[in-house]
């Protein structure tokens, strides 16, 4: 007999461009590796209409009711008062109970974060939490945060970025000694924005492994582990290389065409998305800062990318990330002063 | 007897990486194509030795002495006042009393862009110039700025930004009424952190063919003709934008040497450098807002590079791009309330 106690993921099932058939299928595929039991949240009558498509004979899948959705045209603060019964808010609540031990969704990302803020709570000493991972496909295991949830920052939220990216790169990524650097305009120190010249002067109180400023051509070679920069300049980045990726795929494609056969061509094109998109590949990352393993996915996930975002779940889960976090957060935020 | 008068360039035979050899090439290239004279300054004797290398002839390239070089590891504002003999400094006078029409250097962009303020002062209404131009091969159109002159900046110098390159876009790019926007993180009015928000409403004010926001991924698609950001964010971008296409080309390199022969990739290769090498096949940018035509280069310029910056000179002389910038600036910065 089998008593092994498994994780409980909790996936929104109305979440993402293509709800709920992706997150069906992703749980599905999770399901059926026996990795997790999971808890797919959403309305009831949907849902099972969209199992009952699969085989899904006596998979752990257990369907955890739910009312609305948040979308991602709606203001997140505003839509988690008026639908306190939407996918995002019961998925997110059972991990606040103990009833399971990590939320993934592939919503709206406002409302995963505002929802994990409000429900799970912060990490002390973290004020703002923020999203951040690995974005480009030659520098796979460097972390960058924020990527688009703090558009104005002081520099003390830029230093507990980087400690909650340590922490995880350590963690999740294997990285012993994670550097940690601010994204600017020159590699010298004193080259920057006064958000960066203030920030820099924190890192050095912190005790972290800092090492000064990485410039935007820097993010490829992955000259640093953890890279710290306001949410503004990481979206603008960040969607700048989703871009790029699909752009140069593209010209590819086209370039290629008159080159060689449609087989060669297309394993071509794979391999070059492989190692180009990142963050499809990966599955998504947590929200760094809250009290709680939630994942955000992009909404366009696919069914594979849901099933991989459970497997970051899970590192984060059996690395005991948040129990880090908790133990060393604090302690490296007391040090600086702001 | 042709009495046509021919523009006259000064060119910084100092600056750059390669330099003289590259400078000294690059006028020797212009003056053959018998577009301008060119007066070539710097040390008489280094720049002497350099043009013997050459069949010079009968060619339009007068030297003009000067003593020292500013190189890119000196602060700019010292190195002026140290070196007031420099070539850069020599130079930009030429263009500061008549004798020539234009300046271009490829050697430090911080001591041009300085060189041209000080000398050659600013638009009226324009308190910061910037750095600008098309960086991205998909949107070789797009002017871009600033990308890298002024890293904290406030919301009127912004609009200045907007004002200048669209008056650029009108007379080097032929674009009649090009859409201005701002680089944000989203693209509704409102997203945007607290410097997008307060020059949206100066934006509006200003008469301007203002479109809104653009997001990162938009640069590529060229949404807006002239996009506007402070030097910050815009260095970051240019040097990720570089470093992504140098990238894409060594795992082109990597992958395709399997799938074709040598001389089929060497030209798709060749193809696909010129295709995103914006900067490199444009051949510089002028400084925008200073009171005449000074174009920087990038330190690695080629001679055709140089070659093709002679021809953006000689575009913004003939379209008068000084004259108009003198004439529409201030009107439009007067309605701008800051």
């Amino acid at each position: 007999m089998n008593t092994i106690i498994k994780p409980k993921i909790a996936i929104d099932g109305m979440g993402g461009d293509f709800a709920p058939q992706m997150p069906v299928k992703g749980a599905i595929l999770a399901a059926k590796r026996g990795v997790a039991e999971i808890y797919l949240v959403g309305d009831e009558e949907i849902l099972k209409n969209e199992l009952n498509k699969h085989e899904v004979g006596d998979l752990a899948i257990t369907i955890v009711p739910s009312q609305g959705i948040i979308n991602d045209n709606e203001s997140p603060a505003l839509a988690l008062r008026q639908k306190p019964k939407s996918s995002i808010l019961v998925a997110t609540n059972l991990v606040k109970t103990g009833a399971a031990d990590a939320i993934i969704s592939m919503g709206s990302s406002g409302a995963t974060m505002a929802a994990s803020v409000v429900i799970l709570g912060t990490i002390e000493g973290i004020e703002r939490p923020a999203i951040g991972g690995p974005i480009i496909g030659s520098a796979p295991n460097q972390v960058i945060l924020d990527l688009g949830s703090n558009i104005d920052c002081k520099p003390s939220n830029l230093v507990g970025f980087g400690v909650l990216g340590s922490i995880f790169s350590q963690l999740l990524l294997d990285i012993q000694y994670p550097k940690i650097a601010l994204l600017s305009v020159g590699s010298e120190e004193g080259k920057g924005n006064n958000l960066v010249k203030e920030t820099t002067k924190l890192f050095h109180q912190s005790g972290l492994n800092f090492i000064g400023n990485v410039e935007g051509n820097d993010l490829l070679t992955g000259k640093a582990d953890v890279v710290v920069c306001d949410g503004f300049v990481g979206n603008v980045i960040l969607k700048l290389v989703e871009g790029f990726g699909r752009g140069f795929a593209k010209q590819l494609k086209e370039t290629l065409s008159n080159h060689m056969n449609n087989q060669d061509l297309e394993n071509l094109l794979n391999e070059f998305n492989k190692r180009n998109n990142v963050v499809d590949s990966k599955g998504g990352g947590p929200v760094f800062g809250v009290n709680g393993v939630s994942i955000i996915g992009h909404g366009s996930s696919s069914a594979e990318t849901i099933n991989k975002a459970v497997d970051i779940a899970l590192m984060c889960i059996n690395t005991k990330l948040i129990e880090k976090m908790n133990e060393e957060t604090p302690k490296i935020m007391s040090t600086i002063t702001n």
